[in-house]
């Protein structure tokens, strides 16, 4: 094959207590992206639809992924990308992950797959570093692998998938205000008390069984966190509003998607989504915040081939 | 049935990297007691074999734990308490949480199962206060539910168990020197690196889900402590040597048991396990210190009734 054409599904990171390690992946939206081997040896970008981005590769997250993959290919080989991006950039629901993840899945495939997932999230965590000065993982991992993923470790990367409960949907409102990961970043402290992070360590073992268990008791009493969220939901408008009413229309829980604004929760059953996607808008529309939402079962598959070309003279290149 | 006799197991409490909030339960050393009904409606200390301890029922944690059930039962009831310890006081292995576990359990038994496990660990904690100046849970727990638990909360105090691999096996070795509860406490910091916590709290994933998925690859590589073991470790002669001939040896992993000076070490298999003993104990004996040392199976039943008698005259009292 020569001729590949992927979507990648947009992803939820730093799960409430699970900062910075647990993320999950969201049927909807996602990017749809097509990668094509060329005789020539370089990576082209060629086509953005959806968004104004960069297309020098070294400027663009999937073009510095893709790089980042070929340095350690024994061999030599060009591509062309054409990106159709459907999640907005800056929303903290997995936007430059979902370039990175998707064209390093795609260039892997059309080279025969030489590398595992896991060197792939790797090689997608340079889009990261690039879109966020930060390699981190927790978006990169589930775009790539599907459903809960926990990074248990960057230095050796140790990904862990986890079960998906049947059940489970996402609501992610996505206000439209600018929340830059780095400023994000920087208003974390470098110091935590010991007891908030024994509670927070708590909780992280308490979701982790949770989903393993498919125990949505249990999920909806470890959707806590101690630390980030307290400091980060500051740069949210309504937040707290948002999370009040989302319980009370009989979410599980949530928090802050990503480094925000997006705000995400958890529900069992479409229904409950949906009436929690109902109580999330009200808020923003009462507030007069301008909004996108989506509601989407946990993708339990991570990036998918949606249509493959075969071309004989590149194949022979 | 007016009198019972239980067994009731020794546990591993701060299980590496879950530092206050895992721990697991061992089929050996354990205690024994024999818990009588009587129509005096005090509590009683009739024996204590084995170790030379309180028999004051307020000095006692057995006593203690026993007297936090009864404020709380509907009724009256009188009891005689007799302790048979096998688990040394101050090893590091739950001897104190025995006790009060072991109490409890039978005097629900005895007055027809009142209370929940979870309530049960609540009153027993108060055995712990009394040791250490800390309700905590962790070795209580595991000691009533078995196997591996984590308390996710202290507030509201939630306990959840978790699945325990069949092949998995504990060496404890207990060094003979004293390692205070309250002094192993004030040596912690109140303040931990935000980015040492990440890590922590990612292995604590790693290592519920390794158990959850009998993945001992997975076990063995959580199976850190960035927080509590380099600090605490200080206090335990030739810790390091000892972690490290064990590993070398086959060990999943371990660390210090509850607050010390015992060492633990998981292994996948009793015969892993055997060799982990010997290189633990090749060390203690090179050292020059005195040592106890036990080989067990992961516990997965935690107290359990040995024998059960009738006595019509105290069951109409």
């Amino acid at each position: 094959m020569s001729e590949i054409k992927t979507f990648t599904p947009g992803t939820v990171a730093n799960v409430s207590c699970g900062f910075d390690v647990l993320g999950f992946a969201l049927d909807s939206p996602g990017d749809e992206m097509v990668l094509r081997r060329t005789v020539e040896k370089t990576v082209k970008i060629t086509r953005i639809d959806g968004y104004d981005l960069p297309k020098e590769p070294l400027r663009n997250v999937a073009g510095v992924a893709l790089l980042a993959m070929l340095k350690e290919y024994r061999g030599d080989a060009g591509f062309e990308i054409e990106i159709y991006k459907k999640i907005k950039p800056g929303s903290g629901i997995g936007s430059s992950a979902a370039s990175a993840a998707g064209v390093v899945v795609a260039a892997n495939k059309l080279l025969g797959e030489p590398f595992s997932k896991t060197e792939l999230v790797r090689f997608a965590m340079e889009g990261e570093r690039l879109a966020s000065g930060v390699a981190h993982a927790d978006n990169i991992a589930p775009a790539i692998f599907g459903g809960f993923t926990l990074v248990r470790s960057y230095a050796p990367l140790d990904i862990i998938t986890l079960d998906t409960p049947s059940e489970l949907f996402a609501t992610v409102i996505h206000p439209q205000i600018e929340v830059r990961t780095a400023d994000a970043r920087e208003i974390l402290k470098k110091n935590v008390l010991l007891k908030d992070a024994i509670k927070q360590w708590g909780n992280v073992g308490g979701l982790v069984a949770g989903l393993m268990k498919s125990d949505y008791g249990l999920i909806s009493r470890s959707l806590e966190d101690a630390i980030v969220e307290p400091i980060r939901s500051i740069l949210i408008p309504a937040f707290q509003e948002v999370k009040l009413k989302s319980k009370e229309a009989g979410a599980l829980g949530g928090g802050i998607s990503g480094s925000g604004p997006s705000i995400f929760m958890l529900s069992k059953g479409e229904e409950a989504a949906q009436q929690v996607k109902m109580a999330m808008a009200d808020v923003y529309e009462k507030v007069g915040i301008d909004f996108d939402i989506h509601l989407s079962k946990v993708n339990q598959t991570g990036v998918k081939v949606i249509a493959i070309k075969e071309n004989n003279e590149i194949l022979q290149s």
